[in-house]
């Protein structure tokens, strides 16, 4: 959001965001006196749209005055550029229904506050990002029906499709786990586990069951038996996992909705990398039974959806109770996590982070984070995690050797060989981690880079693929190991590629945090 | 093209247009090597189209590789807004075929030079500004046939159309001066005007004969005889005069080209207030035999065009001699006369100026005019003008009392009430002025407002009229009164209405400044 040094003399962000906000907030009310207000007075002030400019306040206003008001649009990246402390270069993107919108704006401060100078409008239709048939690949889906499970017909997610992962008991079916052999030994299930149950009470019916990473212990996407689904949104790019194919078939429009699970990451990280929105619960407000486990202390099961008012919709059926509804008074930054991001990542997320700002209209607070927490935390997280996978799977893994791929085998394996001492010393850690994390939740609501980069290449290999899921760790074992909601915001970009800005929510706020997107998208 | 107060700290203007220059050269030859070093490097640089943004010099560089060039498009007003000593936020505006364009830059100066830190581009198609109905009322044309007089059918004015004014000679039909009693006892013409000959010779046709205000005595374009014409670029305006049926009818299409007379300002203006391309020529570079006179010492017989490349072929025809071809090495820029046209007026003209300045590579140089000289000069030309315009029609205005609107007859009356020591001291004055604004042209090429506004409402009555004259007199006069010729680009905008960019050159340097329109639109 800013390219100052640090050096260079306050600015005054808060004031310049509350601008936008209000002007943003007379825009879709077409509240002309406000818009007139906001834009400088005098002969020379610009307004620039497709073919033409409109110079001078008076004109502009005149223009305005018989508009009758702008198409409703949602801001999703808000690109500040400070052109002195008391002048800014913004440029907007929005979405619109069925299209989206650029705005760039010259603003100001003078003794009476902050006044756009010039601005320049463009927008139009864009074509929809689905395309169906990029989902039929084997890698997406292991079982599809029509449906494959019926929804009740009615009710708040009716005609809602669900691409449920290959963890989550479906009555009838077996559970795979991306692993042939697990699939071979998996009984059928008698009941679907109680998570889906809410969703299909809700309406949703069950298009069908969606490839997962090998027992969920990947955050790539990359299965080396049933394949690599498509990212539809990032050709030649992986779709991320554990949750891969549930995020391929949802971004494809194939399924409306993705039932999936995030110990580590799996929604958050598939989530960015395919553009959609991911909410990870607090740990324990959504039933994990009938669910394929990996690490207890961390597994969650949750959602994806390619808007937020689905999501929404959905989150708000899995909750058993509605719990805290509160909205922050400020969202968090910290300078130390966004450089856990490559530097066109954390550019593309400040620019999301500064959207949210604007379109909620709380104000961002910058925060220390200790510049060698993150590394302590993540070596801390993987530990646990490793050694309760080992818990969850070692015996059949030790049943069945050879049966998960090696970058796999060597997770679990690391999990076996973690002593007493050392997961004590690493509970510690979680511990300390939690309490430090709440302190700061309970100032405001923590955004920071759903993933270190966006989707690596298809052809990264394993070496690259360790590289992101170690650079990605360090932004997602946060919430995981502190148990706090987690909502990712598919709104970065970085050239074409999407990816998440993510947002932390006190312990069981979950239905506040979903409430976060009211307002920001179509309904 | 500033709103610096005086007192800020100077700013690097040419440096900035240079830049400017180089970056739409290296455009429309699609150097991207140098569209690449315009761009600020890193990864914050923004570059925004239609319905999305590009962030990232690397991005934008990948995207300008495969883009293969951008079409031709002409600047035709920059505006140029600093945000400090070392930053502008230029918004430019620009024609392409069939269409236009607005590009919004953020450049910023460092140690490299200037860049460009954020763009913003869009554009379209643009529905075509004539209006081939609006130019059928009586009030733009006294005579017309299909053709008139037909061309030589080849020639560089193949298919030209001329709207002639009803001061020159049109063999075969009488010269109607804008009078009816002047038409009832006007002969036959037995020849065509020289001037118009050339046209023909050309290989131009005659439409017909257009409207005048009367005996050319005016700069308004409303005739109480024939009506006012519609001005097709300004609904519910004027459309300037004398050479108002001929401005009407090449704005509304129905001619391509004016053959007009500039005694006082009477292309200039009509060419400002419909958004037509204007030339005066050198006094007696082009013959004004058959042309009915006003004041010789200032008359001449010149052009308007809805194109400049027509206008310069035209121009071409016409003059008898290429005469001095040479380009100037800097434009001419004076606050003084800017202030003479309203301030909405004047920052469309610097608009137009810089965009001229890009184009052409010309450095702008400001220059001194002494605050009270306009006047000065504007009061001897009138005194002159009116003695004159009295020598040559009083005889018949004597003998037909009546036949000529009270502010036309009031403009003849203070001619005939000039004294000889009046006339004396006003050629003084003339003569002082011709050679002050000799010395400033060896310096380079006048830059100046062609109207002090645009074209004022039909409805502004004879006080309105009669201030709107007064004040573009100070800006038309310098010209007539030096016989230096001058060249109206229509560049301007004030709203949705067209005024023009004055630009004059030394004595007998029509061939140069006519061949400053080379480049700067389509051929």
């Amino acid at each position: 959001m800013t390219v100052a040094a640090p050096s260079e003399p306050p600015r005054d962000e808060a004031g310049l965001l509350a601008a936008l906000t209000r002007y943003e907030r007379a825009l879709m009310a077409d509240d002309v006196a406000v818009l007139d207000e906001l834009f400088a007075p005098g002969p020379a002030t610009l307004r620039a749209e497709g073919t033409g400019v409109l110079v001078g306040s008076g004109h502009i206003a005149a223009f305005r005055a018989v508009r009758g008001g702008a198409p409703a649009r949602w801001l999703r990246r808000v690109h500040v550029r400070w052109t002195g402390p008391d002048a800014a270069h913004v440029v907007a993107e929005s979405e619109r229904e069925h299209g989206a919108g650029v705005q760039t704006q010259w603003w100001r401060r003078d003794e009476d506050g902050w006044r756009v100078h010039a601005a320049h409008v463009s927008g139009g239709p864009v074509a929809a990002p689905v395309d169906p048939g990029a989902a039929d690949d084997p890698a997406t889906w292991r079982v599809r029906g029509a449906p494959l499970v019926a929804g009740a017909g009615s009710g708040p997610l009716a005609g809602v499709r669900v691409a449920v992962k290959d963890l989550v008991a479906v009555a009838g079916q077996r559970v795979g786990g991306g692993v042939p052999a697990w699939l071979e030994q998996a009984p059928v299930e008698a009941a679907h586990a109680p998570a889906l149950q809410r969703l299909l009470d809700a309406g949703a019916e069950v298009a069908g069951i969606a490839q997962t990473d090998e027992l969920a212990f990947s955050l790539t996407g990359v299965n080396e038996h049933s394949g690599t689904p498509v990212n539809p949104r990032a050709p030649g790019r992986v779709p991320g996992g554990s949750s891969s194919g549930s995020a391929a078939a949802v971004a494809a429009g194939t399924a409306d909705l993705g039932l999936g699970t995030d110990t580590a990451g799996s929604l958050r990280v598939p989530g960015s990398y395919c553009g959609l929105y991911a909410w990870r619960p607090t740990h324990g407000a959504v039933p994990v039974e009938g669910v394929l486990p990996l690490a207890p202390d961390f597994d969650t099961v949750g959602l994806l959806a390619r808007d937020g008012a689905t999501l929404r919709r959905a989150g708000t059926a899995l909750l058993a109770a509605p719990g805290d509804r509160a909205r922050p008074e400020v969202l968090l930054r910290s300078r130390t996590l966004l450089e856990l991001a490559s530097p066109e990542t954390a550019l593309a997320v400040e620019a999301a982070l500064a959207a949210l700002a604007v379109a909620t209209g709380l104000p961002v607070r910058d925060v220390d984070v200790p510049a060698d927490a993150p590394a302590a935390w993540t070596a801390a997280f993987r530990t646990v995690q490793a050694a309760q996978a080992w818990a969850s799977h070692g015996a059949f893994l030790r049943a069945h050797p050879g049966v998960v791929s090696p970058s796999v085998a060597a997770r679990f394996g690391a999990g076996e060989a973690v002593g007493a001492e050392e997961l004590t010393t690493a509970r510690d850690v979680v511990a300390r981690t939690r309490a430090w994390l709440d302190d700061l939740l309970a100032q405001g609501w923590l955004c920071l880079p759903s993933t270190s980069t966006p989707a690596p290449s298809r052809e990264a290999g394993p070496d690259g693929f360790e590289a992101a899921r170690a650079g990605t760790l360090q932004l997602t074992t946060l919430a995981s190991q502190c148990g706090v909601p987690a909502l990712g915001l598919p709104w970065g970009r970085v050239g074409d590629l999407p990816v998440g800005l993510c947002v932390l929510a006190p312990r069981g706020a979950d239905a506040g945090l979903l409430a976060l997107l009211d307002g920001l998208g179509p309904a």
